[in-house]
């Protein structure tokens, strides 16, 4: 328990972060918990899991992906009949496993759909820093495909700069631009791409601060606006009514040394609502976002059913 | 002739930049040149005014408001009956104290007329620093009006943080975020005003990188967008179809280190649709920028007759 | 049969109104029904029911959440195997008691699951009054949050007196207005909440006149407009292709001592098209309004296959 | 002066109301004024107006249809040379006759160009009672026009009433709905015609409150919305910045006996941007809203030059 | 499998062309093929089965409805645990007459579900010819509605004609426009219905060139825009990110005798996003478009299993 | 007179059409009846110029163009104070040379002004075939810009046809498209310009059928939509309230062996609002349509006074 407790710690202090790597991180605890459990009975060791579950869920108000793995390995474990302490904890080692290699299925998927979406001369528009989407126009260079890249700098801390080198190591040419100039370019993108961080039973994407203007300056230049993400990122609470909270982050990142009296705020996500989306690019294939609990209904039912 | 060639070179190497401080560093090159001449005849006199405006003409692609301070003192030189160069000298001083002080006349008059619309309790949004748009809120709170501005820091070169500090001076409670943040903060805004450097014949305004944007989120938000200005950024060539040709500044403001293949683009400005622009608010009252040529017509009908 | 005749007669002359009253009538009707049978057979009781529907249909155009419920009970006596006329009667009873308690469990549901969208500091615009709509923000207060509402007087009737009252009743500072004012208020609001008399295939809302304006209204201002409603308000027949008949009420509501010749026109409800709908908050959760079949599908199956 | 004490009580106190009849009663004061007057020079009768304009102007926060006919007398009677009391008291006399003869003129002319935009078959919309509105459809009845008329009841007061037997009595046929159903009816209509109660320099339409959501969803539905208004509606004080106050009425004419703790809002107008009207049909032609100032510089030149 | 190549050759010449028309010739030729078989297994007949799926697969980009048909074909054999080859070559004889008996019940299906949208006095807005929409107008005929139907012309190979003669035969008031006139015609429509091509997975419609005008225009005079179509059109490879090739059809048909270096474009189909599209009109009743996949997956789930 | 009534049978009879031709024949009309007549005095050639007038103005139910050239030369007549006939018969001689010739100054003067629009690299979408549009183009290519023309074939009569002649004897790459292909093509436009045949009093134009639609479509795609015309185009009768009467032509250019029963509707022009023009192109600059009366009101104010 206390590597989950640590764990927590580091989700909570941001020394974790990142959607993605959160959701590992717990996994990780959870398999460390399950190889030093002492319980002595199947109810001792599920009592186990439910409070590692608690701990790692308080880190941090909305982290979709990790309580989804943590929701999956937990599901597992209560599903089997299995009475001894041993058998279970091999449970958690296992379904451990088959997330992560999901997790890596699942991108690759998205990379090989969403790469047939990329034609040869397409400039594709893209903002922040999203794995998912990189991987995906990686996927399209692979096969073969020649097109351009535009992205933003995303302040306050530049991932788009992250973005830029990787395109640029593809050998992707590539225009820098400030976030602002944003409507001034997008007449001369085909696409549009971007990341998600969370995905809302409405079909609302969360992701990075800038992306709801993006998805505006699109649709009023008729640029198709397309999601790539894994649809674990979608968080079942959203279903039940709660608000996905968004993260403040340090005034400093914006402005270091700002006069006192000044109110310096640093959301560091917002809501893009379905309407701009034209199209989820996910594991199950490019739907709309307005289907997301039917999909998640078929291929992931677990979600909906534990906590 | 050399203090014109100097400016024009001070003008052409950003030494001297902003539309006003070009304006009055043309004005007052010309005064030099009618203190210096050296010039025998009122057609002498002539040449060398005319010899002056080329050079100031094409010190940079567009700079309106310089343009229409020279357009003005010549024509008033032009439409005098003098004969000797002393009394023609003496009209380009006059005419030359006559610009400036209307310059600073149309500047108070535009900050009263828009301080007027700012009520008690409202939020207002803005973009960069415009000189004639924090002139407009000081006096609004001179008025005693209580107000809240929304800024942005407006990269690459943060003239926001000189918007915030101007504000929190006035004892204006400020908030500041990035510029990807606008439309997350758009719904609080009850006003957006924003300033021009140049306006065109079709009532487009040109303003700092960012401007189209924020009133595109402004129109999408129902929140009323006015743009303060002097009429004289007006540029009567796009009237004859000229277009206003888009700075494009250095790499270095966006990302000091960029890799060598990337393709930074820095735009300083871009243009906004009058379709956005709920009035223009100039020294002859509030317009819809529909009228700005007829406005001038009426004003200032000289913009229109030399060059 | 003659309690069923009655009821129906009650509900074609409007002295039974509003969807959930008429649903509870038709069920009572029902346990009457079973209670005094003198069927002989399985399939002389069947034969009554079938009547009993036909009859009830017949009272109203459409009344869907009625329908339902007679749909819900006849399939549940039909599915059971039971011979004996004693016992499909106990069906009829048991499965009557049934959909009440859902019903009720239901409204419950969307209440706790709505009142999670109300946030401290909010102000809700409402139109008409619906008690889903308004044991929803009940709720909210029970849950500690502070908000304010603004509701419309809703002509002909007057029915935004009634939510008026209950808000004041609540504590919840409440600002009352006419139909017509709803453009110059809804820039306050941050969120819009109405209820809906049937929910059609295509996931438009059918409700009291003057919801699609609102809708309109709500979506120029980007107001995020939901519809707080049971999913079996629902409509099969819409799936099918039959329009629902908007009911025209009597001029009188409208204008008593009208001129002989003038055509009032006093239709009771009127279509809200998906396209405004942010969210349909039901017993299932938050959803699309583009997803009700589906959501139906999973639910109440049964819906769709009788008849 | 008694006589505009007393004239401008009346208009205080909204026993005098309707910007038509505030304006006659207001020339006609102002007529008593000039005849009884013990003014001794030129410069007293001058002072005497002005006070009388200030106590007038002081009456009701905007009524510009008074205050320009205010303005048209006193500029007629300051621009005279004359010096005797007894002939500048005659200018007033003959400046109010003037002024009451154009008004009606202007009627009339409004009337006569707008009739020529409705055809045979066609349907209008309206909104509240204009005089100006039914005088048009009157003379386009007059000319033999075959055409029917939707009108909305306008609460509070059901000004519609008025409209509605008006047509009725020009034998035009007539739907008549409450306010919340316009967007259900729009979609019938090829025309929708109102009235306005100011005009600002930005070419914005004040008029009852209803007005901008008729607007509004004659543009969803792309059906052509119009203003007859007198060009002397406008208010040039909008042009110096001057918002216009919206008249707050009493609560008593939406609930008589409301719950004490309700907050009845009752504005009794509402302002409608320029960008939804297609044509203002004023004495001087059919108009884009945009021209107001223009139209009047040529027009009234005079509005500008007082005060 | 000689059959085979000879239909996939005409299917490749576009002698055999229409989704229907392609879809019954490949189902005969398989017939043809199960009827001729030498295969001496089971394996060696599912050898043949996909081999011929392959030749026809190949025979055009994209032909869902055909390829639709030959995958439920297969799955039937596939699916059955038959050892002989000739009871293998029965199931293909009655999956076949299944399939073509299916299709002709949906055509029936969609028909009797929206012509109880065509009420009395109403206007339809049609492009192209469709034989499913004039199937529906034809049993809205037979149900003895009165209706009109505007259709446009349909260049470059004027289909628009087709369908103006099934409507006179049927006694329909007709009225035929180019297709440019479509924006002069909208405002007179009640609704538009066109037919489909291909199905995406975003819930797109692919239809003859034009059709994404027609409801880009119904849109903006919020006329309701209907696609009548088969759930078959579907393509299961859209979900998995194909894109749907538009075919380009001969220059002659544009233009017989063009200038030798005109690029006359001749792009047969184009596509209308599902943001367009009010309801999707198909055998499983009237849907949002956004849910085809949900629909599809649960009547014709083998769609997503195979290929 | 003959000559007059021949010209007036002509242009009726459609033997003389295009604004254009139609304007320069009764131009030359007026310039044979001055060189014939035989009236004796001022007043008698006064009255035959003004039936002259009536006889040419009622040929065609609106031709402004070409009221507009004899509005000209009657005012010409008008204003002077010659007293005898041959005098007065040169000013009709000379006034029509003036009408001429500035006529050619205006078409140069829009192509000058239009051609500095065109850059380098763009793809300028147009409909129809307009001399000033093509004129325009002209003027850019000996300008030396390189631009693409993408140029629908206009049905029924395939003006398009001439435009994309004209454009590729220019050397001008050019795609020809049928009309309904506008928005598959429009994303790969820079700009639009078109040509008219009148315009409003509101800013309205009226151009060849299917203008209005390839406006909404670059409105939709945010690509500038210009027009092009000569300001005489400007039908006063339009300020005072007069529709244009949309010109029906023959069903024979549509369909020639249309059936019997069927409507075919060919309207030749529609109304394009100027909401979706960006700029009109006239020989005053580049001017919003609202402005059209104002900038009428400066050049041509003779318009507004006469008749």
């Amino acid at each position: 328990m206390e590597k989950i407790q640590d764990v927590a710690d580091r989700i909570r202090t941001l020394e974790v972060k990142g959607a993605r790597k959160v959701a590992i991180a717990a996994v990780e605890a959870l398999q460390v918990l399950a190889k030093e459990t002492q319980a002595k009975s199947r109810q001792e060791f599920l009592d186990e899991l439910s409070e590692a579950r608690e701990t790692l869920f308080a880190s941090r108000p909305t982290e979709p992906f990790m309580r989804n793995a943590v929701r999956f390995i937990i599901k597992e474990v209560d599903s089997s009949d299995k009475k001894k302490v041993g058998d279970l904890a091999k449970i958690v080692s296992s379904s451990s496993h088959e997330f992560l290699s999901n997790l890596e299925a699942s991108r690759n998927r998205i990379a090989e759909i969403g790469a047939k979406r990329i034609r040869d001369g397409m400039v594709v528009f893209t903002h922040c820093h999203s794995s998912t989407v990189t991987h995906l126009l990686r996927k399209a260079r692979q096969d073969g495909k020649t097109f351009e890249v535009i992205c933003t700098e995303t302040r306050p801390v530049f991932q788009g700069r992250i973005t830029a080198k990787e395109m640029l190591d593809l050998g992707v040419k590539t225009t820098f631009i400030v976030d602002s100039a944003a409507r001034s370019f997008m007449k001369k993108a085909d696409v549009a791409i971007v990341g998600a961080d969370v995905i809302t039973s409405e079909g609302s994407i969360i992701n990075k601060i800038g992306t709801a203007t993006i998805a505006l300056i699109a649709s009023e230049a008729r640029v198709p606006f397309y999601v790539a993400s894994e649809l674990l990122k979608f968080d079942p609470a959203t279903l039940w009514g709660e608000y996905e909270i968004i993260e403040e982050r340090s005034e400093d990142e914006v402005w270091t040394d700002a006069p006192e009296k000044l109110a310096v705020k640093n959301p560091a996500f917002e809501v893009t609502k379905r309407h701009f989306v034209h199209g989820l690019i996910c594991e199950e294939g490019i739907i709309p976002p307005h289907l997301i609990i039917e999909v998640i209904q078929r291929k992931y039912p677990w979600i909906f059913q534990l906590e």
